[in-house]
């Protein structure tokens, strides 16, 4: 049900038989995509319990049945907007220069698990570990998501995954970045960061030099 | 209010006249103590919406009324319950032999953040930042948490402080380990951990070493 409008087919109802069919698809599309960013903003303020399809469609300004029009249930509506997450992240990550050196790779792909983002991701996560509805639709995305994120930090880090231990280094160095993303949850921690990512910058590129 | 019953002071109103108050005392700390316990259990499998009052008595056994005189309120019972799991684990930690090597020392660390505890905290972390009841409580106990772990982690690594670096490299570690945990979350990633936890045991063994 809900992966027809997460590959982001026009939805049936919206087609009027007189009407010029590109405004009201572009219309569309407009409403789905302010839905899908204020389902990602609510979720990273109120979390998975504060935010029902009513409130996303109150903060979108969109009226509760045109919001379930585009996402028939709250799953739809949720898994939706971490696949969109995903993709915007993805998109940045494509368009950005390319890291002049490994300490700006790093802080690059730390800047990835801090902001509004990774905290909608994080209220996601750990709302599919006790909802059955969500667990496998989101453990899915999120092994997407991981591995997506793996290609882009051997790309952006120039690491050479033939080598021994590589793929490791640069695991490790994520899931560092994953932590110091939950560690930003309850408190400002930056300049704290700041530090830790310098000498962790300098650990990954004596490893991949080294190695 | 919380403070006292989290201080482990004996409950006022459990107090007869007339009977010894030894093993009054015994069978209200041990109801205590399965409070919490069952409230890290209900965190752990069902999250903050699902763990109520009432769930958490009926887990432990014990009536809502009783469950109430030991913790008035529901924020009450649960920044006792990460109290006491921040206490089992101190305990636990202090109590492991001194590991015989770095490596050793490092999966003792990464294991602080699998498991129940760690998966109770995480739910307990994600609702202190949509409620405010929550908040400042678990802000303030998770930086003491924080603390207490990274001067475990220190003695653990047999790491000095004092040279350039090395507590960066602590901290990171720690990050690193929290990330881990939280991979762990929706799929089991031991093996994965295994590989990750094993590079960079030796990276750190060298950034120990060396610096």
């Amino acid at each position: 049900m809900g992966a027809v409008n997460i590959r982001g087919a026009a939805p049936q109802q919206d087609r009027g038989p007189k009407q010029d069919r590109g405004p009201k698809q572009d219309r569309s599309r407009a409403t789905r995509r302010r839905l899908l960013e204020s389902a990602v903003e609510c979720l990273a303020a109120h979390g998975w319990s504060g935010s029902t399809v009513t409130v996303v469609a109150g903060h979108a300004g969109v009226s509760r049945g045109a919001a379930q029009h585009h996402f028939p249930t709250r799953e739809d509506l949720f898994t939706a907007a971490v696949e969109f997450v995903a993709e915007e992240r993805s998109r940045a990550l494509r368009e950005l220069p390319r890291p002049a050196s490994v300490p700006e790779a790093v802080d690059t792909l730390v800047g990835l698990y801090t902001g509004t983002l990774f905290r909608a991701a994080l209220q996601l996560w750990v709302a599919a570990s006790n909802e059955p509805q969500l667990g496998p639709r989101v453990t899915a995305l999120e092994a997407r998501i991981g591995r997506e994120t793996h290609r882009m930090a051997v790309e952006l880090l120039g690491a050479d995954e033939r080598r021994p231990a590589v793929r490791e280094t640069v695991q490790g160095l994520l899931d560092m970045a994953r932590g110091l993303g939950l560690a930003n949850l309850l408190t400002d921690d930056g300049a704290r960061r700041a530090r830790v990512v310098a000498q962790w910058a300098a650990l990954v590129e004596e490893a991949l030099a080294g190695g």
